[in-house]
């Protein structure tokens, strides 16, 4: 039985240093900072520690959002942008033996059933035994943005899917010839979703990569120690009943507040909102339509 | 002629440290902090020099987010949080003998049409030469919120009026007694929008009553210091072609952030969205729905 009660957050991004400190208000109605969601995510499946691989500099900033929590939490410093894989591999003494959740931290997840997605995650990562990554199944024009994997469907489950081959944002022809997956959509693939269950194997594989790229230079993507990753252990997709934001891109933030409030308690409230303000911008719009033709 | 080169943000509030860093995209399509698409409107009517009133510990983060215009922006310390009125005169030495432009840092203006809000109340203080504060017509459940006026509207003139009493939020009983406006639609009266053109004698009048304050304790309000100043000087409202929103209430910056994208160049774009979100929530639940029955 996998016992998962670590989670990794990484949110050391140059670009985004204060996306984490945006205030949101959650499906409870009660407002909190991107990073707040994503650690109560973490909690909500049962972790009970957490690291946040932060940019120096960020943790005072980050401890006072997630201040509730400060005790599960610890800031792990990335000192160096080697790149997503070596922000990962910044939490290895904090990781040890241990397999552990792994959210990024420029997204929010929304489920569409009752369990979060963690929960749905860790589930299957239980029951199975291994490494599971939460996977969408993406149109061919999407992949530039995301890691992609190639495998198969498991019979008998139509959202869990053995991976064979992971790829960093392949291009079409890649994509076409190596991680075309039976079953899905025509000209649709099989994208993460930034969650994921990993084993400490991941740890040890992205040990020697960083070794090479602090030598030599270059990056570290966390997909190509994923596709070690598929060649050495049981690895398992899972199409999650849930929608992902990406609240880096622009109206990124807008998006996922509307779809979090749009899925919580507080529904109706936005709705009415929501047909207000189009209903005033509409009579102001004829207003000025008005006034100008007058 | 009233040359208008000064404007007072105040930001201080204890309760709402982190609201002047939230990002929302403008709608020009950029991403921008709340604080700097307040400065960004007080530049855009001519001001020259602003002055934000911080609570101690706040000017580090804050000159982050407007960085681009640092060099017209100091920030001024409330030390001891004695009111709204007290965080005003806290930027006395800044104003000296001139009059200025007052925003408050917790609400976005989002003008319908082509001037900036602080622009159309910048030209009707040049104009009359005198102090006037943007109102809006507002229903008689909403008084608890806001500072109130009254007086009576100037002949010819259907969005100016004369400011004889100032009243911060008043009981039904109080407004029906001094402060209804002929020519408003019944159960409605003129409330602060939170922009003012406000001069020098302003900061005399509040001088007397902080000093008081200092003294004896209590809280600076503004609203009375506009009520003195009534009795002194002309002093004009101006109801705007423009809503405000209230970024510190529930979901105020999601209705910000939309309001702004509504009237702005991404107006098209972000309509999409919502469709595409609307759409996709409803099918997850009918497909919830579905599921849960079979």
């Amino acid at each position: 039985m996998l016992e998962i009660t670590k989670a990794v957050i990484t949110a050391a991004g140059r670009n985004q240093r204060t996306l984490p400190l945006q205030t949101l208000i959650d499906r409870d109605g009660a407002e909190k900072s991107v990073l707040a969601i994503l650690v109560e995510e973490a909690l909500s499946a049962g972790v009970q520690q957490i690291a946040v691989v932060v940019a120096p500099g960020d943790e005072v900033p980050y401890a006072e959002v997630i201040a509730e929590h400060r005790e599960r939490v610890r800031f792990i410093r990335q000192v160096r942008p080697l790149g997503y894989g070596h922000a990962v591999h910044c939490a290895r003494d904090f990781i040890g033996d241990d397999a552990f959740l792994h959210l990024v931290g420029d997204h929010l997840y929304v489920s569409r059933e009752a369990r979060t997605c963690a929960q749905q995650l860790i589930a299957v990562a239980q029951t199975e035994a291994c490494a599971v990554s939460a996977v969408q199944a993406t149109r061919e024009t999407l992949l530039p943005y995301y890691g992609t994997v190639g495998g198969r469907r498991i019979e008998g489950r139509k959202d869990l899917y053995v991976i064979e081959t992971v790829v960093e944002k392949p291009t079409p022809t890649e994509a076409e010839l190596h991680l075309i997956v039976p079953g899905l959509r025509a000209g649709h693939y099989l994208c993460f979703f930034g969650m994921h269950i990993l084993t400490p194997t991941v740890m040890e594989v992205l040990d020697a990569r960083v070794t090479v790229v602090e030598a030599d230079g270059g990056q570290v993507t966390l997909s190509e120690a994923l596709n070690v990753l598929a060649g050495r252990e049981q690895y398992l997709a899972l199409e999650e009943r849930a929608q992902r934001y990406d609240v880096g891109v622009k109206y990124g933030l807008l998006t996922a507040q509307l779809a979090l409030a749009l899925s919580g308690d507080d529904r109706d409230e936005v709705l009415t909102r929501l047909v207000e303000l189009l209903a005033s911008r509409e009579m102001g719009r004829e207003a000025s339509a008005s006034l100008a033709g007058s």
